[in-house]
């Protein structure tokens, strides 16, 4: 019977990173649906969230059936609540990804975002990947010191999406009242993508320590 | 020990509803920062927001409580999960709530919103404010088949924020880049406000019935 238990609680780690995986694949390939305008792409991310919200619900009905079960208490119980807490954001990350595909398929056969903010968006799409990696890694070494980096990385996400703003509202900014609109989203789109992939790295913290980082928001 | 127990699940039940309370308080002054540049109502939803997170905190900490000392089952253990799930919504009203504030605070003294569209903005307030009460009433009444109604309730907030696109999108509107991006963005404010909700109400459903309504989205 432990056994059995400690297995489930195995394969929730692993519900986990495969989410990081299918997150990564979608922000990678919304970030190509906006850059090129590319359909086949912007619909793939919309129609793959189903895979995400499925482990999603796998994961909620594996931690049900842990505490009916197992009625888990101190770190395993922690555990099983964080990686409950680590798969809403995995599943909103899949979300945000998909708000995006969606910008690019509302303005195929155009591309949404004008080409001299091509470079900018470009580069949140690449953080966002790096930051979605890096909380699959956190998560699958259980590695508490690397999780506390998340934090910072983001900083660059922000900039980024302060410099797309500053361009926005420059005198030279020439587009009309659509790409502000989308550009706008957009930015605050993958904002919000890279602040789960920090609160799932939180999470992990809490997970491994029993202690909350500094500056961990109840929810991302 | 078994009374002890039941009291507590109830004041659970109680910060549930303090939280609707303080997040539709919390909506309502951030309606009149919007329309009425006023700082200091931007400034008391803006620090009014740790209420909710506190709250939030006590929720989780007493659900950890519940879960290690009690071992809930079945129901009890839906209760209690579910019971987790609302808090993390109503906690998100409240940053949705803060970020419409802070809208508000960064155009101060002018208002964000112009005056032709002044009207739709109270109107998605003010359905906004329906929404969170009518949620709170659900939670206090245990009542699903109310619960039920809030999904229609919030189409005509997405109806709201679809006007208001509209007229961004108009060949009327004349206003700049920054009111473009305020306005796109309080929109979503309180769509994602509404979805929330409408959440909330699904997780009650879920928690009186065991059945999750049609459309449940796993995250809100």
């Amino acid at each position: 019977m432990r056994d059995t238990y400690h297995e489930e609680l195995d394969a929730l780690g692993g519900r986990l990173i495969e989410m990081t995986r299918l997150a990564r694949h979608a922000i990678a390939r919304a970030t190509t649906a906006l850059l090129d305008a590319d359909l086949t792409a912007a619909q793939e991310v919309i129609s793959g969230d189903e895979d995400i919200n499925r482990l999603d619900e796998e994961i909620e009905a594996s931690v049900f059936d842990l505490m009916a079960r197992q009625q888990p208490v101190a770190t395993d119980l922690r555990t099983i609540i964080t990686a409950l807490h680590m798969s809403g954001d995995l599943e909103r990350m899949g979300d945000h990804a998909v708000h995006i595909a969606k910008i690019a398929r509302r303005r195929h056969p155009d591309s949404a975002i004008p080409s001299e903010l091509r470079s900018i968006v470009l580069e949140m799409g690449h953080q966002a990947e790096l930051l979605v990696i890096k909380a699959g890694e956190v998560v699958e070494n259980r590695d508490a010191e690397t999780a506390l980096e998340l934090d910072s990385d983001d900083d660059r996400m922000d900039k980024l999406r302060r410099k797309l703003l500053r361009r926005i509202l420059s005198p030279e900014w020439k587009h009309g009242v659509e790409s502000t609109m989308d550009v706008t989203l957009a930015g605050r789109f993958y904002e919000r993508f890279g602040d789960h992939a920090v609160h799932v790295a939180d999470n992990l913290v809490y997970m491994v320590t029993g202690e909350k980082p500094k500056d961990f928001e109840p929810e991302a």
